[in-house]
């Protein structure tokens, strides 16, 4: 066992946090909060060299709720959440089975300021919407979105000169007639202090309550999406930018999760700027927007985020941001909040 | 990851126990079982030096029955039940945040022969009633009682010419007319052969059955707690004395875990002996007074526990130790234990 | 913590798996399965010289399903359910208290070339089948099988010239009229290229439902079994035969997972071939036969699996496995699967 490795991060911070609410209904409640910046975890992983330029490598991580000592689920509920997979690497890219980071949360994260703050980050916010109703004044989406995918296979290509690849399949595990593989490819191309990644996710559908449950699997909803991200780093500042389109087609009316007939737009714009070696300000606007045609009905969730972090030392950073969030038809919420953010 | 410590213990004995029981209602049993003398768990800690006599740590630990695989969890019902927080160190003392040793487990286990066991200890066993009855025929306190509380923010002062103090604060993270925070103060005077802790707990309520599990915290019932503890090193024999006293408002009717008017006192004596340089002998006796003013009824509860111990290496004990429980209006139960107790 | 060490093992694979099944009802799925060969798990052990040839060891063990990231529990629901014990080891042998390898499970895996695969190997599908249903057509057998023993004492005799003993009780831990405590006992003789064990188990019961979870433990339902496995190295091939005997007294009606008056015969026939220094064929064919006096039901599973084995590095092998079931009125089922399996 010479190369495992035990890693993780914790992240933990004390805030006064609002959500949007109706007139004179405040949800302000002041916590003691793990994973405001990026959700604490615990890992184990390990590479062995295979010869002849292979590499077998094993990643088992788990979400730390710090703040109460609970574990953090995937979507299906499982202990190892952030990732549980096998990979084989080498000239041809990289094959992994299992639990793997899904390619619209790696370009999720990637093309915002905030990373994959499930606080702070409206991209976050946003994505996480489609899983389950982060804003519980939006009717969640149905279309699973778990950072990583269970039960799944994905190709990650070598990088051609700058050009990069990734497809990844969770299979459906079950038979049923409305059943589906949950799918997603994504391009990057990334040039000097150019990176853009475009990504498709059509998602899988379960034709009766708790069969995906039974599965591990969370994917529900026969939903199609389209994300692009892309950044310019200028040196004196860091742009950000994220659009995605998200559609679910009548047909699925009746599975588990299903909104016939719904369709969401989200888009991002960020910035950091670096502002000494050690600190940067980070900000980053995102708005989503509902519209369920059959109910005739709009809605528009938007999210504003300013922070700032400063480096302690190689492994520890504090961090300090005000968000804030409205919604049509709600009054608008604003949160404050600091913390610090280890990595071991 | 170069700090990164992976550490536990594992106390696994064979023992017969009986609890306070009905006349012709033995509750014995054969057990082998783990965590008698110390509660079983595996941890994970790490220490950064961030320059300037800063420090920053954190600690996840989870409880363990080794007897049978299971986690133990804290009240809250938590994987990491025995500790998972993130601490900065430095000149100023201590401040943690997360899921920390409550004071009051602290200054117990600290002023008993029998530290922390769950099993022998009389004052933890009196203190375990807070939380959950371990004497089933005496109703349980409404006061939560956790080894570490979550949620919470924790101050540690540096060493004052042999002075020190601990605050801690639960936030209760939810609104909520009776909902409120728990807080514990202790000061502790420790010279020579004399040490002395004084510790005040004030536990928050929680308005609704169900409120405190979602919180993942479980500090409810509005009751007030004062204990002080004490020891003294004669060389021969180190003597241990403790008293609590405990008081539930009426204002906390209808509560979860609320028993308006109940008044509770506990205390204990012990001593321990070293009769070798790796053998000690052990001895403690305390009582628990339970007086529920509106049923007019008043509950004693008494145990008392003979325990050797006997070092095997610098890692390695073995224990025996018989222990006797009695209580008003019941047939005294009388245990008797064998273990060994490992440090990895 | 100098002897601390993390280690465990990833087994992933992809294959087509379908069980029998009535006719035009095949159960056939697509899977990335985790364990098809041998469970994945994570495990953290040590070992201390306390002088004198004696050894203080503790063993903490857990199983993952790492292509959803849940963790498999033992029968009795624990997340430490593949190992958590301490044992003293020296001269007279090995003491281990706690969660322990049953000797019949050893036995299990030791005499055929499938080992402790749940996936392929016949004889670990069958002895599946004594405590749950993993061809859902038969009824489940009531005596629990689990890989390890809860509650556990064992005892392990040294090599006496190639002859050595194993005993191992269970406490029942409760009371009640019809829960006993369980029992296994084997002798193992093995010199030059044979070796062969005789394992007798004694299952405890539990008298009403529930008890037994609450307990921790999963050894329900009065059953005796019998079990004799045999290998012999030709050089050429290895050659494995093992034979179960299983009988349940009438007197067990109404107890939990009771099937009074039902026999069990269990058989294996296997080989290993080494083909290369790197390579193996294995083929294993196993019989269940269960006979249902009450009902006047007889029922006969059978499981042929076929497997090619190849050696990439130390820690890493590749596998692929044709399996074929079929059972008494029901059409048979053919699995195809390929994996990786990495011991870290």
């Amino acid at each position: 066992q010479s190369s495992l490795k035990v890693y993780g991060l914790v992240d933990m911070g004390l805030g006064s946090f609002e959500g949007a609410h109706e007139k004179g209904e405040s949800t302000r409640t002041t916590e003691v909060r793990s994973g405001a910046m990026t959700t604490s975890f615990i890992g184990f992983a390990g590479v062995e060299d295979l010869g002849g330029g292979l590499k077998a490598e094993f990643t088992l991580e788990s979400f730390i709720a710090v703040d109460t000592g609970q574990t953090l689920n995937n979507n299906a509920g499982n202990f190892w959440g952030r990732a549980s997979n096998i990979a084989l690497s080498g000239g041809f890219g990289k094959v992994a089975l299992g639990q793997y980071d899904n390619p619209l949360f790696t370009s999720g994260y990637t093309y915002n300021p905030f990373g994959s703050s499930m606080s702070f980050s409206p991209t976050m916010r946003h994505f996480n919407y489609l899983g389950t109703s982060l804003q519980t004044n939006i009717p969640s989406a149905g279309v699973g979105f778990d950072t990583g995918w269970v039960n799944s296979i994905t190709y990650e290509s070598p990088n051609f000169s700058g050009l990069s690849f990734v497809g990844q399949v969770a299979l459906k595990e079950g038979k049923g007639a409305q059943l589906k593989n949950s799918y997603t490819a994504a391009a990057t191309y990334a040039a000097g202090p150019f990176a853009a990644t475009l990504t498709y996710v059509k998602g899988g559908i379960s034709n009766a309550a708790g069969t995906v449950i039974a599965n591990g699997g969370a994917y529900t909803s026969d939903e199609k999406l389209w994300n692009l991200g892309a950044s310019y780093d200028l040196g004196v500042a860091k742009l950000f930018g994220q659009y995605t389109s998200i559609k679910e087609d009548a047909s699925t009316a009746g599975a588990v999760g299903a909104r016939p007939n719904n369709k969401d737009k989200i888009y991002q714009l960020g910035v950091s700027v670096p502002v000494t070696d050690k600190a940067a300000v980070l900000a980053s606007f995102g708005q989503l927007k509902n519209k369920d045609t059959d109910a005739g009905v709009t809605t528009k969730n938007e999210v504003f985020s300013l922070g700032y972090d400063y480096t302690l030392s190689k492994r520890t950073d504090v961090y300090g941001v005000f968000s804030n969030v409205r919604q049509t038809a709600l009054q608008s919420g604003q949160s404050l909040a600091v913390g610090i953010r280890h990595n071991f």
